[in-house]
């Protein structure tokens, strides 16, 4: 499908995206960038790739396929160093959790040769580097593209087909659709974990101790969530400003009542509310996106 | 080391508490009782007992320990039914989530001859009814016995024993204290879960469907504690209003000091929050409350 696959980052995301390359036949060869040596090293210990290099602009040489996959608040700095170095034709991506601010850090770097189809796999977990990766974690979930106007739409077919091979249902849309989307169903979601994990942190009257041994409560699935990587969270934050911001006063606006049905007592508030949300996750289970096991086998049967 | 266990209410816990006991051989007969005889049939369906029955009264006697397993708003109405019939000597329990509330509701109606050791294991699924129950629910995870001033050390003894041979770890605790640990590590988050489920329910940007479909992205972690028992958790809310009203307080201030962070595009701000509360993940892993599988094992490997 394609000659030459470059990586530009090696986390979770980009060595999922290698192994599963790799083992469905897709690519002929694999170039691997990282910033930081011992990155590197980490990714030619577990056979990654091909070629290996710190150095963006080495990587791209002679791809038909560049894939950036490192936090959102890098996307410009590299797209700038590798343009230069780009190969006619080739297709330029990334996976980043925020469209809108990557496709503006992005586009105005690219020349008109290659074509750019930004994409964003809803896929992970709360591990990251190199070793995280599976070839796996695609399997069944969605990717989004978001190509501007006037993309070639045979470089966005090719790497939907692409995406698809990796396991992937693939959808395309407006950069900023994609943002609100993943602002309420991602964004805000990770907000509110990390919030309560630290609000919990720091109370007087029930201690850390206490917190953790009785986190299975419900507090331990928010912990999870609110372990994932710090930088790519910030990061994530910064570029998708206004539509968090603006998820997150629906929720304060809704959490106001819900507080306020507490204060009165309002029994059946609480209770409407309770009972509409069983529906949605039903949805989410036909969906293919989730389980129905209880617990997700956390629970180890003696 | 009991002659007689009678089960008031068999949803998810009094059902894992029957097949467990039987299991372990810590009873001679178990008697449950259920308000509707559809979940008396399903409990019996199941076998979880040796007598059957929707009246409270008959079920309690002869039991040398009674324990409540119904919605706390429940249990008042019921205990003041059981009383007359409850067998000298016998302990009165039950496995509700808020345990102030409780104690109030329940100590006034008990007779002297009878030892009250309230009682709330940690440990639970999205399910209900007598069907959801497994004998291992209970294993590693924490029971919080609330034993009021006075009470007969022998039965409390006893009772920590009972939940240790169902594979718990027993801790005792003032109910108020209770009440606060379980209001920031299982109350609040239940309901910032149930109101962001909401709040995407509500939104015109945004699809339901497409919140379905993108939910991998951690939605569907909110949406499997808003999947919860509607009736439980009216019950908890309305029963411990006052902690949980001050520990919502505590995340909103938190949680507006983190909006305006992102309003002004505080990164350093961001990174620290997300990076202290890895440490505590960290804790509830190391306590034993946590797997650190990756995604639970929700992913299936290909
Ligand atoms: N993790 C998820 O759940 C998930 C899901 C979907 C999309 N994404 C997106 O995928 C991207 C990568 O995520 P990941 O989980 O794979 O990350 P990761 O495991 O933390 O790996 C990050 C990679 O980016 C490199 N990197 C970090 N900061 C950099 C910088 N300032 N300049 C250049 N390179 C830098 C790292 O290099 P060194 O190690 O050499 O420093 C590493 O190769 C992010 O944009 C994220 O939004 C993540
Ligand atoms: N689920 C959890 O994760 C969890 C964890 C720890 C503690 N708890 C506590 O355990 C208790 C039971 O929870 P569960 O999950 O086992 O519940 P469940 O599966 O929904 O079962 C509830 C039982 O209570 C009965 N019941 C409901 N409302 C009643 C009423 N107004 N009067 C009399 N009986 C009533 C039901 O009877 P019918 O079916 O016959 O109507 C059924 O037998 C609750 O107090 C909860 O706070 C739950």
């Amino acid at each position: 499908m394609f000659k030459r696959l470059c990586l530009i980052g090696i986390g979770l995301i980009g060595s999922s995206i290698a192994l599963r390359a790799r083992k469905e036949g897709l690519v002929e060869e694999i170039a691997i960038q990282s910033r930081r040596q011992e990155t590197v090293d980490a990714a030619a210990r577990r056979g990654l790739g091909d070629t290996y290099t710190t150095d963006p602009a080495e990587a791209v040489k002679g791809a038909d396929l560049v894939i950036l996959c490192v936090p959102v608040g890098a996307v410009g700095d590299i797209t700038e160093a590798i343009a230069p170095h780009l190969e006619p034709g080739a297709i330029v991506s990334d996976v980043g959790s925020v469209k809108g601010a990557v496709v503006a850090a992005m586009q105005p770097h690219l020349p008109d040769h290659v074509d750019f189809v930004p994409a964003h796999p809803i896929a992970g977990t709360e591990h990251s580097g190199p070793d995280a990766g599976f070839p796996e974690l695609f399997d069944g979930r969605w990717c989004v593209l978001t190509p501007p106007a006037g993309t070639n739409p045979e470089a966005v077919e090719k790497l939907k087909a692409f995406w698809e091979r990796l396991g992937s249902h693939v959808e395309t849309m407006e950069p900023s659709h994609h943002d609100m989307v993943l602002a309420i169903t991602s964004h805000v979601p990770h907000l509110i974990a990390y919030n309560i994990v630290g609000t919990a942190a720091d109370l007087e009257t029930v201690t850390e101790s206490e917190v953790m041994k009785f986190a299975a409560g419900g507090f331990r699935d928010f912990t999870r969530i609110a372990a994932s990587d710090p930088t790519m969270w910030r990061d994530i934050f910064l570029t998708n400003r206004e539509a968090v911001l603006e998820m997150l006063a629906r929720f304060n606006e809704d959490l106001t009542a819900l507080q306020r049905a507490i204060r009165w007592g309002d029994g059946d508030t609480l209770f409407d509310l309770f009972t509409r949300t069983r529906a949605i996750r039903r949805g989410i289970i036909e969906a293919g996106q989730e389980t129905a096991d209880p617990d997700f086998g956390r629970q180890k049967k003696v």
